[in-house]
């Protein structure tokens, strides 16, 4: 489960457009177009996938999401994510975090089922001339098995 | 198995005090001072671990981990990680992924093994008048199985 949401001081005019590109984004994931996904990511990008792959560059993220959408993700779809978090933790770098669900997907390759517990993605936006861009993504499945024992959540020992 | 290294343009004062607070923080973990592992983290720190978990603050990062190093962590040693990437991504913000190993980890409480294959932490660090401080951490395991069907390795079919 996402924690509850808890918004800090992004301004409205950042939110929104930041907002515009998340559902842009996602439209382009479900129309499997990936030139369009991968449209405001920065040229040199970093980008670290749910099983801890990482991938350097635009092209390399377009190229990873095209062999997935010809693949595994050929059916899938990106369900309206939950926004957990939109920080500002510079001036024009704001960080997202959202919950995030697909549907649709089949087994992974090497035959293994892909989690539906959800995900969370983090991703790194950065203002520039150009409007934002985003610097660096990172998603990860939740493993709820896992999350019965959050250590934040026992009575101190300290 | 992470990337090459690639480092881009951060200069040599910056990238040394980030290097320091690493083996900082790698000293703190294996001392188990969970004080001094916090001590560089922003008051409204958002870390995200290994299997989802999302702590929210320095208070409740300090908690989980004080309760993981009374328990799975206890006889836990962080190796000397390997730096994947240091890139700043804006004035003043630079991002740094580590390929990171932990030994001696005991099992999880819900009795699975901690998986030894490695993480990949990526740690975004702000630089303000006080110096370097992180804004927000995120680990996750590397799964070798799924890497072996990295989809940005395959031949191109679009």
């Amino acid at each position: 489960m996402p924690a509850a949401s808890s918004f800090s001081s992004v301004v409205a005019d950042d939110a929104a457009a930041i907002r515009a590109l998340l559902d842009k984004r996602r439209d382009a994931w479900n129309r499997h177009d990936m030139d369009a996904f991968v449209a405001d990511l920065m040229p040199d990008i970093e980008w670290i996938n749910v099983v801890g792959m990482r991938w350097k560059g635009r092209d390399t993220v377009r190229r990873a999401h095209a062999a997935l959408h010809t693949g595994m993700m050929a059916h899938s779809r990106m369900l309206p994510p939950e926004l957990v978090e939109m920080r500002e933790i510079a001036p024009n770098v704001v960080i997202v975090t959202q919950f995030n669900r697909l549907e649709g997907v089949a087994p992974r390759p090497d035959g293994k089922p892909y989690p539906d517990d959800g995900n969370l993605l983090t991703m790194v936006f950065v203002k520039s001339r150009g409007g934002w861009q985003i610097a660096h993504v990172r998603n990860g499945h939740i493993d709820k098995q896992a999350a019965a024992h959050d250590p934040a959540k026992e009575p101190s020992r300290d």
